[in-house]
């Protein structure tokens, strides 16, 4: 059985990496894309300003682009992707719901609301029963999923193997982040070649409180959010994809080297279709996981983690993810892959 | 009276900044460039692939460059700059100071050294007298200085602002830094463009020990280190020159951001040439400082601070400093001027 | 006695270099800046995003940005720098012309007009007396004079000298243009980090017909382009300020490599303000001009020449000039020097 | 069958992309790897700093190296693939051959001789039957092959469709090209970020030279350079992988746009493992191909096409390709797969 699948936000980055992911997969084929009022009615090839370095599959190049609203989506749709600028989401997305879509959402809006699941499904799968108190309490037959920041996900799976392990105090992490996790103008050349930008307006705070949510326990009713201390600096830097980040944590019990690249190394992953193999790949070089060398581990999926040192109270450590990848379009999928796996579909 | 210099490792990314920097200025001037062997006998421009976007000085140019050892200096010398990879400046920066020489030296061997001053004059110009009890264990005429390494030197001065101020229990730092301060040859572009490098050999060691010396006291007969606790990550990213770090603090009493941008903002300068009128530039845009945009405040010579929050534990804030000139041609300047102006010269 | 100055376009990128320039003067002062609609009103500093790496000067920060229409302008203003986009320049140029202003330009429309001067001053000075056609024409009091794109003004100097010394028949030149040639936000991060792109709409046409028009000859009614063929090829490449151009020139008498070198080095400046002390600057390494090492030389308003070849028939050089200020700003005012020594002001 | 094949010079930049094409590949096998004498004896995993973003293959990694003389090389390997420096390939290259191995070389010695074929197979296979020349003036049982310069390989192809449509008089090529075309450690990060380099040493000579003797006809005993004038102009820019191309050509008979795009669509691939199934991609914007976009097209092995204009003397146009695939390591391989299929092996 195949899902109908709709992109909606189709033309921009993330929205071109959906369509990278999607077309083909084993279980979903896209059915509809939509796009600002601007392009709908237009082929996606002649609206899209196409920047990935694999042609644009030829069956999406001639579809006709819609307007980003329910009544423009065909009945049949089974489940919405979404990667819109939060003001748009946040206006659009209910709506969607209201029209009984399930929606996967990468867009930043709603992602801590009570009754929203906010899902990495590696790490915290069972938040997607929120739905069902998520549909109670909204009236709705479709269902909202969110998956986190890209710099939240990159950093979550070490935390949720070492909160296994060890149990977690306290979190400070600073980012090396890529242009393409701010769109595709979202940093002009002037402003980044040659040069950092020690702020990403909004991007610490989502990193405190996402990754405190996803690490938090679901008792049914409500996720209760993990009580570490967070605290992040994010900077942007001359990358084009891949977010690198420093880690430190203060950890309730004692941890080793050995012990944290175990657990890291057995965190275990999920059998859905864009899972990697391994969740969490472990260097023993001290200088790596890089970007440009590290960002494509199984097609963008994995988390690389290096660079793990003791320190006087916890850890340190290095991990990396594909941002539009793993990070964005990729969660997006395999939290519609759950989705659909756990019977929320149709 | 003017200060007769020499300059070790001359035609050395840092050595370059050394000349452009020495030639002129109002109190020293160049008597001798050396460098390795296999460039001695020849004229500077033919051995130095300068890379500085002012020209070589015309009489630097034609200047014949002389070995690295104490007997191809001329004995007027009164100053010797040295910037040369640490194994080497092992083997000779003492045979200099034996025979005579004062050495304000860049080069990272010997930092540590009970004995050996570590100084940046606006911070600890009262380490500068470690050298009575140096000339006495050593049974030196000349005497050996060291500035820290360049990300020491750019995070010390605000940390001095706020012990004063606040009391320091605990830094963690992640840098972001130029390719400038790993030497003209130190990062191939294969390693750097579109990429980032979590890690640099030594680094961080150097910034826990170094600024522990810097921030600690002298007692006349030794430098009791601070007692804070310091870990470091130290990144290189693609920018040229700059380094940039994000900084948490745990404070001994309670901080705000307004009394830490005072404290920095009214950390005092010098009167000394090399000194910036102003140390330490507070920005309060949160964007701010960035490598190409503020890393040539008051001839490079600044300490440029911004992002001031406050956190559970204390302050985060964001610094930058020009790493080839504060951070290492500048310091050893900046050190030599010191050294004039305390009389350990001639 | 001092011009009074006004800037038109005075937010954009190259008004922030003529700011630079014209802040301090010895002959211009700024009376007045002009941008957009949503901007007039508003102090200088809050809505100009400025990113040179120099402070904006303080009266200038404070200064009330004004609409871009004559009625705005104060009436003792005598001189205008504009720096328009060229569909705004088109609409509000004649304007002020017509309103009594003198204006250099540095926008691309009305380049090729057959009665408005497009004018290096060092090349073509006497080209500025096409003004009086001008007036006449047009019945203005004011004036309008342009300078020419900046990739064109990179060539043209060198290509005058070759004229003057063998006679040119074709021209035929391809780009590496640094990305602040498109403007503040004119290419994204994304589209330039680790690529090139081997098109610059319009650009082509412009060295192809801007180069004629400068190096024809005005005969006192109207300019009689030059007949060399010019074939232009443009390129963004990921450089910050400086064009770097490889010319290949078919001459009308046999050209050695001696006599080109010396018929550019002895090209003549001249004694305005800004114009550099040597305008080519003619370099024997092979391997020179590079952007970042050489496009500050004079000021950055300097041609660089390296690499001269004999070739079969004719010669082949590069060149390279910093765009934003030879090639933009500091073009606009070198005209405005002109147009003032060439008593066309008040 | 499988052919045995060794790699001289495997831990290069090279090296690593023809281990990353032949293992696995359909028809060879790697036997043998190769190194300088101090990597002789180490597993390769250990002396090879692999900078490729696939992992090193497995059985790759544990091979020990051998020092690059045939004598520590098995009999049994059929095929030789080399990419060492010139001047150790001059001293090496021709006693394999005389040791009777067959030797398929990217490196740049021997590619002028008149008895070494010099080949790109869509192009000239058969220049091949040049091995017959060579076998009977040097009594060799092996054979030397070589591809050309990355550079050339990527303007040839449609240089020799439009020979072949309208004859070729004259060719003028600027080169926009990327520092992995220096080897790992060939460029600086200091030389070239926010630069560029408008010279690359001896590579204008080797595009003007090879590109003749590509496009020139064997008649059974030597090959007739073709007579066009080349003249080329070479940059070193900073992108990773993708030599970017400007060419003009003075055509014998009249062009068209659209004759041309048709005669490089149409000219022939080969059945070849490696050759792509269209040999020229001609894309229709003016702004491609660019490198990032355009460099992995078939596996890193077409030649991109695009802004074909028309000129006063005949075309204009931009052409890309993979310089370490296509232009070096996929060069090699392509040479080995049209070797093997010739039955010059064995």
């Amino acid at each position: 059985m195949t899902v109908r699948a709709g992109v909606l936000g189709a033309t921009g980055a993330v929205g071109q990496r959906l369509i990278q992911l999607l077309d083909p997969h084993p279980a979903f084929e896209i059915a509809a894309l939509t796009a600002s009022e601007s392009s709908a009615g237009e082929a996606y090839r002649d609206v899209a300003k196409w920047r990935i370095n694999t042609p644009i599959p030829d069956d999406i190049a001639e579809m006709t682009v819609r307007a980003t609203e329910p009544r423009s989506v065909p009945d049949d749709v089974d489940l919405i992707f979404s990667s819109l600028p939060s003001s748009v989401g946040e206006a659009v997305e209910p709506a969607f719901c209201e029209a009984g879509y399930v929606v996967s959402s990468n867009s930043s809006n709603a992602r801590r609301d009570d009754d929203v699941p906010l899902t990495i499904p590696e790490v915290n799968a069972d938040h997607l029963d929120l739905i069902e108190v998520q549909r109670e309490r909204r009236g709705w037959d479709g269902a909202l999923v969110k998956n986190p920041n890209c710099s939240t996900i990159t950093m979550v799976p070490p935390l949720a193997a070492l909160e296994a392990a060890f149990g977690l105090e306290q979190v400070t992490v600073a980012t090396l982040q890529a242009v393409s996790g701010a769109g595709y103008s979202g940093v002009t050349s002037m402003e980044i070649i040659d040069n950092a930008i020690p702020n990403i307006g909004g991007e610490e705070a989502k990193m405190e409180t996402e990754s405190r949510k996803l690490l938090g326990e679901f008792d049914g009713a409500e996720v209760n959010w993990h009580e570490a201390r967070v605290d992040a600096s994010c900077n942007r830097i001359p990358t084009l994809d891949g977010h690198l980040e420093n880690v430190w944590v203060d950890t309730v019990e004692g941890a080793t080297v050995e012990a944290a690249a175990e657990a890291m190394r057995e965190y275990p992953s999920l059998d859905l279709h864009s899972s990697p193999d391994q969740l969490i790949h472990v260097f023993e070089e001290p200088d790596r996981p890089q970007p440009r060398l590290d960002r494509d581990r199984e097609n963008g999926m994995a988390i690389a983690v290096g660079g793990i040192q003791e320190t006087e109270g916890g850890l340190q450590f290095n991990c990396l993810a594909h941002n539009t990848l793993r990070g964005a379009a990729g969660a997006s999928v395999l939290n519609g892959e759950l989705l659909a796996e756990s019977g929320y579909l149709g």
